[in-house]
């Protein structure tokens, strides 16, 4: 079974292609193929797998990345909600373009094999394509409204991999990620990013900045359940979808006070001390545009499952990201 | 002032011609150009007028257009929805990229002046972009879900119009049409086409055959009121529309059976013997699927008015297209 991760240089492209490589998919032999801009790379030198290049923009890339026939296609490549916003022509052309380049090549393949070649086609949108005003709960049958470039790009490919499998030139499913916290790394420059920053700086000893008020609620799931996600929608029969093949996933409603309570139970009640309230409404008045809360049922229902709580998401990033031994808890 | 009319071969952009040739738009002097795929023509000969015609799939096409500078652009044109359907490349060409090529070249336009150019962009959209199940009447905030390509590429264009117009780049609003009835001329294709047959055909003394049953109810509206919605659009503020530039329209909700007994009391009992009932399953399926009714609050608000009733939609038609002394009431 041919595998294509379109964005495999990504935090998520990248454990998903460990995850395959480590535990397969289905009991098919894989044949896996990592694409992106910037060169895929893996802990350790893995021979069985092709590494390939380029910008997903470019129409001659999707034909090439497409030639291969790849059974399962998981695209993750996009430019984040940031930059789209700051370069507008850029985000429609990669996040955009790009996804309907990848989809028209998918369909000329699919008429060039007489209707054999069809697909499977894992594309992970967003909860930017919401805003507000929003129920205390979002719902499944709930409006997306985009008011950024990024959630309006990605609402055009959850509308053209609907259409296209409507067609059965692909078989698509469109994966709504909640925000996907502990990120590794250091702080970046996209306004979600305290929400890592406040549970990882801490926890490797360092202060965090927290720009906006304790009592914000947000909509949430580890890096681990992403992966999950993903790797379920690649075993799914995806016709349990209906015509609808747009799905809000589940995840955790968390308040900055619950997320904060979560990290002192794990890491003591002094570790809270090393978050820094600096307020900043620039991007409180982004994050407080998000969601609070989903009721996914039609993503529950098809099987797919989020972390337990808040402390789950934190102890998942523990036994991830941090060396055996740094960090003892209590 | 300069107005651009792109679909002004068509049924609705050919009446929006001569209205505005008429009754002018605002008190500025107009400029117009019509534009379309074949050429447009009007009733009488008019000098004040351009006509152009083109492929508006092809971005010189939207580049001629744009370079003229139009203050108002009223977007209408589209391959209807048998017709994306069964071409499903030329349906995405043109009614998707065509639009987002127009987008692009006010864009541009917008950068090389300063950001002095925001044009008004008044689009065509559909009731089509909806797909049930539907409440008795579908509200507001009742999600997008097409089952057809051209609701699709409708809804792909009010998400970039959304996003341009976000970003300043452009002034628009999508226009969210009812089936308007009745058109004139002949029968055709469209599985919409027996709501206009069965009023127009026994008008003129000939059968009409009705594929569906007496019960189904749908939303229309008049010509006369389509044009009425377009040129409210091109003198309303549009900033009253907020962040969702997208509008359901208001309209008539009307069962068939209702239908029947407005074209009874206009033009008599006998009349309705001319209507033939011949189920057409495969019309029927396409047609049940569509909206019954609609509760558009935001339009009504925003000073946009539909037909009063079905009898007024049959009026409206004997008033416009038959000659005076072919028809008499009762």
């Amino acid at each position: 079974m041919k595998i294509l991760i379109i964005g495999a240089a990504g935090m998520i492209g990248n454990r998903l292609a460990k995850s395959i490589l480590k535990d397969g998919l289905s009991k098919k032999a894989h044949d896996l193929t990592l694409f992106d801009v910037i060169t895929p790379t893996l802990g350790s030198d893995i021979n069985s797998i092709t590494i390939k290049t380029g910008n997903i923009a470019d129409p001659m890339v999707a034909k090439e990345l497409i030639a291969n026939k790849p059974d399962i296609i998981f695209h993750l490549a996009a430019i984040v909600s940031g930059a789209a916003e700051a370069e507008f022509e850029k985000g429609w052309h990669i996040n955009a373009q790009g996804t309907w380049h990848l989809l028209e090549e998918i369909r000329k393949f699919h008429i060039a094999s007489d209707g054999f070649y069809t697909p499977k086609f894992i594309y992970t949108s967003s909860i930017a394509i919401f805003s507000g005003p929003y129920p205390n709960a979002v719902d499944d049958d709930f409006a997306p409204n985009p008011e950024t470039s990024y959630g309006a790009q990605k609402l055009v490919g959850e509308v053209l991999i609907n259409d296209y499998t409507r067609k059965r030139f692909v078989n698509g499913v469109a994966l709504r990620f909640p925000t996907i916290v502990v990120r590794p790394g250091i702080p970046n420059k996209a306004a979600s990013s305290f929400y890592s920053s406040i549970i990882r700086e801490p926890l490797n000893g360092n202060e965090a900045i927290l720009p906006v008020s304790d009592t914000l609620r947000h909509w949430f799931a580890s890096p681990r359940s992403a992966i999950g996600f993903l790797r379920h929608a690649a075993i799914l029969d995806l016709t349990k979808l209906g015509k609808r093949r747009a799905l809000n996933l589940p995840g955790v409603s968390c308040s900055i006070a619950d997320q904060i309570i979560s990290l002192e139970a794990l890491a003591g009640a002094k570790i809270s001390k090393l978050i820094k309230r600096q307020a900043d409404p620039v991007i409180e008045s982004i994050v407080t545009r998000w969601p609070q809360s989903f009721i996914p049922e039609r993503a529950t229902s098809l099987g797919f499952i989020a972390d337990d709580s808040f402390t789950q998401i934190i102890q998942n990033y523990i036994d991830e990201e941090i060396e055996p031994g740094l960090f003892n808890s209590q």
